[in-house]
């Protein structure tokens, strides 16, 4: 792992800590009928993935020294959104995935309509923890979250997203056509986790570019790296199905490109991501090693 | 139609009609290859159904004045989380439904992966009307908007309720725990209407309890109706299958109680949700009206 390696794997380690005891909360399974759905929504949410975006929100929020408690509830949010996408996705309608997290995919351990449910019901979830006044004193603050996050997750961000990586497959899309749909699908999450930063931060739209600009670089090397994943990892290492875009003739960057020259414009993209941050000091570091290690994740 | 009815008719049509344009606006669709997801969207939400949860905003909000913008937008919003619940729930895995407000369903009339990202564009689209600055101006009233509808349509609301509605397939039911599922499948999204008026009316939660009285009454009345319709309406009547509960040999308040007791219920919760509005003057007569006609849908 590159300089920063230590300190990043500490912060992820803290920020999946404190998301697991979050959401062990958030989702104490009741004593009535309701039971099996919290226990799917747990099964999906607690105990895996790597926090990518919990981590994101606190390392953005470190460059406006927003409270910690406060980042990580937004932290919290953002990942039953992540993972109300991934047990949607992965429904035999979908994906038709197995596996997830090295874990079996939640319509898979219970059924589909529970994995419908829960889909929705985390989706549902994000807007509650986020609108909560235990997130924020200031309602100014909670709206915008909200919004940001409604955005990103809708018909013009992440849906939209998923709605075009489903025309892909009849359709051969160009290389402009895959980055607006991996733009929509990963990285509009990814912008909305920098977004809440700068909102907690109290700064202002005008003062975020430099953010955008950060999330949309590492957005598409994160997809970049997930297709090299996808052509030449192991289903044990990446945690899911592997091979599979390939199998359903789905243009990706690596199609699009060739390995060497995919892994060429990750590195690229992780470059022009980390002078996004010029203009902060060692408060970006750790979006810095994050910038690095999205492209590095196997190791 | 009882007394009332005209100006109740006239009511629901300009409610209808206002929503159908707004969803048009907000519905437009890109030319990209997102086109099918607006089109799958703009099948389930436009043009149909009785718009009763826009409704009650709108007779909620007339209660304290609120400014029939800030009204409609919100009543776009209830729509578009009920008409996601309904999209969802006709699903293969879930319900089962051919036929939707006298359509095919979203599932049938494009495919089940549509169906699926199509209701979860519609849950995030909610949650961008009410959040957005136009909706109001005031950030607390939008961000109290946005925790109410997600609490209603969370796993404590909606989404809980449908999982009890799945259980009820294989336990038979006592009346309570049935009233208990419906309060949340139902009454959830029914109790975030009146809220919503009593939040932009600027009514504090202490001053809300007679809205809620109201919300939950109509509520089971609706839902008694419902059962009834499914044992002795037509399919042709309701828009939708009927006979399921029946044939899927699940408790609900018809089989508990018979038809003519489950009538003389539902009667009696109007009358008590008349009563919730006595402190209130001509400007509720649009709820008592909806009241009424809760129970008297298909004349």
């Amino acid at each position: 792992m590159a300089r920063g390696g230590n300190e990043l794997r500490q912060a992820m380690e803290r920020v999946a800590g404190d998301i697991d005891s979050a959401l062990d909360l958030v989702l104490a399974v009741p004593d009535d009928p309701r039971r099996r759905l919290y226990e799917a929504m747990r099964h999906a949410a607690i105990g895996g993935g790597k926090r990518l975006r919990p981590l994101l929100v606190c390392a953005a929020c470190a460059l406006y020294a927003v409270d910690r408690a406060a980042a990580l509830r937004v932290a919290v949010a953002i990942e039953c959104m992540h993972v109300y996408s991934l047990v949607h996705d992965d429904l035999p309608a979908m994906d038709d995935d197995d596996l997830r997290r090295g874990k079996p995919t939640v319509h898979k351990a219970f059924d589909e309509a529970t994995a419908i449910l829960a889909g929705d019901a985390l989706h549902a979830l994000a807007f509650e923890v986020l609108a909560d006044p235990a997130t924020h004193a200031d309602p100014f603050v909670r709206a915008e979250l909200c919004l940001e996050l409604a955005r990103a997750a809708g018909p013009s961000g992440m849906a939209g997203g998923q709605m075009m990586d489903l025309a892909a497959e009849e359709t051969v899309f160009d290389l402009a056509t895959i980055t607006r749909l991996q733009q929509l699908k990963t990285g509009a999450l990814f912008g909305f986790c920098l977004e809440a930063g700068a909102i907690m931060g109290r700064i202002p739209p005008e003062g975020r570019t430099h953010l955008r600009g950060y999330a949309r670089n590492i957005g598409l090397a994160f997809q970049i790296a997930d297709d090299l994943i996808d052509v030449e990892g192991s289903a044990e290492a990446a945690g899911k199905a592997v091979g599979k875009d390939a199998a359903a003739g789905k243009a990706t960057f690596v199609s699009h490109l060739g390995v060497d020259r995919a892994r060429a414009q990750a590195q690229l993209l992780v470059d022009q991501a980390i002078e996004h941050l010029s203009q902060h000091g060692s408060e970006a570091d750790l979006l810095r090693a994050i910038a690095r290690y999205i492209i590095d994740r196997d190791r």
